[in-house]
């Protein structure tokens, strides 16, 4: 088995370009990765999309991105695992350089969420939910997460401004990141002020509507050096919360993530950077738990107390999160994972996080229902 | 990189059991590949499916499939290529087993076209063609298909009538199988004045609606002797047949057919047995010819004369094909190879082709923009 490097990555700004598509979106994402690694040939194509069925009625892309990439004729297929999308398309990359049956893979994930009214992005949300058994009762993505926020704040007396301290603390990342959705301060006070989404979770804790596209270049680490895939695994749970023995403990999270440490030969307090994923507040605290970063029921007061700053303990979502750089839910896992690769650069700027050598990239669909993690290592 | 092996086949009947969930399908496919290896481990687990979102509003299958058989928490993703869901997939399960990454990994499609009204599935059919571009006409696939035809016939001077023994030859590989559809001989007369779907191309060249799982465990070939995946490869084209050199040839399929030919190391004369795409008939007479079958336009004439029978020099569709054994698209691709497995194991009953080595299986979406060819051996 080969070891496999990254040797590009690019992205979209994150927002809500109308006038753009699907295509366009992708093509940006991936010709900037591809001139970022200053390399021209793929062998394989791997695009990760979650809703085109849903909001565009577009299924196919594989073959529909390699022809926008200007590479007709190019092995490509879509991979979906819901909002996980991305992070699990990596792990096919992965594999497919890790094999020996390609040398330069492209990854990229594209999502365009602006394209239909509100209601429809919220029934595709709920897409990987069971559509006979949950989904069916009219609950939303969201619901299901107020429930275990909820439990949370019932089962480790927690309240609902440590936990919505997530959201604070990712938009404080976004602060002048160009490509992140709302690159501006969000205060606590707005935050727990912010109208009721599902209650207790506000609209400030919630990602929003978000178009964009992100595209990682792999390779043998022979060939390419400079950030290699220490590890990239995938895992599942149960789907509905109902069926969890402890609704509390995502256990795919868990799998994935002690999985991934055997496979770098790393333990927690060797991660040095984190994105995990936010798209309500209580996903980040529950991953940031169930990934080994704090004890279960002392995440939020953690974060409350800046564990997760640029400055703390576990600097975590360092440009802003699903929260405000922004959740093209399909493109989120590539986004991470392109995010861990410039501060293990040193390219961050304002965001780096100073010494960062080993990251983890965690993306998620549902609440924990597919979840796939990635360590990426400075060689 | 390992080579990789077949330990293990199965599959639902192909028809339309309304009393049936995707799930319930899905499940049956697996236990009885399961069964068939006599193998119960599994580490990795790849769904095929095309239309779940359009029919079922059901995304995230992979982990939904793995909790169908009873073993949540399994690594598992959805993958999607169009009709050619099936062998994409099963070359994604290839690469995780050569990789080294999983040892036995099962490879299963699924597909519930049933649910809704025909003009659902029509609508998600032409899923993959651009959807700003081509079904935004209200173009069907068939419709794209009755292109190809026509051009085929006005090109090459072959006849409605040769074209449409692809259907008549294979009903007549359908007769008995337990499996099939449509498990009945077909008439040319009476697929001649069966009524006209899309001029020229008649309702019984069409594949109909199907539900339908199939399933195949991989491992590497050390461990279960018996059939070898020779080669496995994917291949694109534009998506749009304007934007072809010459719409008559399925550059998809010409380029996976020759790598799978490299890599396999065989030639087309080697090939003892073949599965082709023909959704409709028009498009099994392509595939033929551009696998390197027939020369170019002899394809018709030559399934008129009966060179595809059982004792014919090609078998091709030998239990029926995507008209009579059935399509249920996500899955049509892994019961192609689940066939392919049940000849060169000489376990085909009266569908046995004599001698049958060497298999190949060609998986196709729309119109040839995504094209999956296998070739299995037995060893």
């Amino acid at each position: 088995m080969r070891k496999v490097a990254v040797a590009g990555i690019g992205f979209t700004k994150v927002g809500e370009p109308w006038e753009r598509n699907v295509k366009e979106l992708f093509a940006e994402a991936a010709m900037s990765a591809l001139k970022d690694a200053a390399h021209a040939e793929i062998d394989q194509l791997y695009v990760a999309n979650m809703m085109g069925a849903h909001l565009q009625g577009q299924i196919g892309m594989g073959a529909m991105m390699a022809e926008a990439i200007g590479r007709p004729g190019l092995p490509a297929v879509r991979i979906e695992a819901g909002q996980a999308s991305g992070g699990v398309a990596f792990n096919e990359g992965v594999k497919a350089v890790a094999s020996g049956l390609s040398d330069w893979v492209l990854v990229g994930g594209v999502e365009k969420m602006s394209d239909l009214l509100p209601e429809a992005v919220t029934t595709a949300l709920t897409g990987p939910e069971e559509q006979e058994y949950t989904a069916y009762t009219g609950v939303t993505k969201t619901g299901l997460s107020a429930i275990l926020h909820r439990l949370y704040n019932h089962e480790y007396g927690a309240t609902p401004e440590e936990i919505g301290w997530f959201a604070a603390r990712g938009h404080d990342n976004a602060v002048g990141v160009a490509h992140a959705q709302f690159p501006f301060k969000l205060s606590i006070e707005r935050v727990m002020t912010s109208p009721m989404e599902a209650d207790p979770i506000r609209m400030m804790e919630c990602a929003a509507v978000a178009d964009g596209a992100a595209a990682v270049l792999l390779c043998p680490a022979e060939i390419a050096t400079g950030i290699e895939v220490a590890a990239s695994t995938v895992a599942t749970d149960h789907l509905s919360l109902a069926s969890r023995k402890n609704p509390l403990t995502l256990e795919a999270v868990k799998k994935a993530g002690t999985k991934a440490y055997e496979m770098a030969k790393v333990k927690p307090k060797d991660i040095d950077i984190l994105e995990v994923t936010d798209d309500t507040t209580i996903d980040g605290v529950l991953s940031l738990e169930d990934l080994g970063f704090a004890e279960k029921g002392k995440g939020a007061k953690l974060v409350a107390q800046g564990y997760t700053t640029r400055t703390g303990e576990m600097p975590t979502n360092n440009f802003g999160g699903l929260k405000a750089r922004g959740n093209p839910v399909g493109a989120t896992g590539l986004y991470q994972i392109a995010e861990t690769v410039i501060q293990l650069r040193g390219k961050a700027g304002a965001n780096q996080v100073l010494d960062a050598k080993i990251g983890m990239a965690q993306s998620m669909a549902g609440v924990g229902s597919t979840c796939s993690v990635a360590i990426l290592r400075r060689v």
